[in-house]
């Protein structure tokens, strides 16, 4: 399989980082101020992250060229997750600050794909935002250069059921980054 | 207390729809294509939403044009919200579409200030997720033209103790919107 357009341009405007974590390779998607990237250990199938290229923590750290972007590649982003992944619906959710959940200190915007009782045995529809909590640390545990080494400190335990949230190789999310790396382009050639 | 500028501006430029809900007189803010109002029963003080002045269901429905200015908003409003009730964080979130627990068909981002432990007896931190289930069926029940008269077709309770939750009156959410209009207009003048 050759290497999407979009990944060569990623590797070579690298290296991108979330928080103190190298990402290039799971990123899929990169516009002049965001990226998006897969996720370590999806809450859902498809539920990826959204950030600005800068390392700020607040959104109100952003300029107003960076609001737009990053908004303009969540709706883009999300539309095309909908599609891959045949959802009805998506959460969109942004903890801004510690005092709010966050805990990589780097904007980011959850898209998590949802569908009708999909939560069902995990908690209900709403168990999606329980199941957030733990997300980020795992992150934190588990990702490449920049990580702590011991496990993911400060890390705090899903309160709901995480069966299905597996921390995946980096084979599996660099393939999955390059599959959306190809449905962006499909979604960007269609326009709005 | 004279009215401030920009709520004789809303006024003006209404009637203003958040789903079939008539809402002009909680607007505090309003931009070309988006407009901010208060909450009838807000999670926490200073818990308030930001729509597009068109009425569309999910942010897939909104243009670029409108997207952008949506979070613009949304990035300028957070930051008064901030400062006017002594945050320190905030939660943003869009529930788009019903699946995702989106009860009311027309795009919000709801927008809540957060302190360390400020919901530690009502749930943890991300106990917020829970109280928003409940909250778009208690604002379908109470507001004004459009409403259903039955208390809230459709309602779902709130998981977890929804102490302090109480329905406002309109002159208490009208007192709210006329601060938070000052509030803003000071903060657009401030700029970025």
């Amino acid at each position: 399989m050759s290497i999407p357009p979009s990944i060569s341009h990623i590797l070579k405007a690298g290296p991108i980082h979330f928080g103190p974590f190298l990402v290039t390779t799971q990123v899929f998607h990169l516009t002049p101020h965001t990226y998006a990237l897969v996720n370590l250990k999806p809450i859902l199938p498809g539920h990826v992250l959204i950030s600005p290229r800068r390392v700020v923590p607040r959104v109100t750290d952003l300029t107003p060229t960076e609001t737009s972007d990053l908004f303009l590649t969540v709706r883009r982003v999300a539309r095309m997750i909908e599609r891959v992944y045949g959802a009805s619906s998506l959460n969109i959710a942004i903890q801004d600050g510690v005092d709010a959940g966050q805990s990589v200190p780097h904007v980011h915007a959850h898209v998590i794909p949802r569908r009708r009782g999909d939560l069902d045995a995990r908690g209900g529809v709403d168990a999606v935002y329980e199941l957030l909590d733990g997300e980020e640390g795992d992150l934190r545990g588990g990702l490449g250069a920049g990580g702590d080494g011991n496990g993911g400190r400060g890390r705090r335990f899903p309160k709901v059921d995480d069966e299905g949230r597996v921390a995946r190789g980096m084979e599996e999310m660099e393939g999955e980054a390059w599959m959306l790396a190809r449905e962006m382009e499909r979604e960007v050639e269609v326009g709005e």
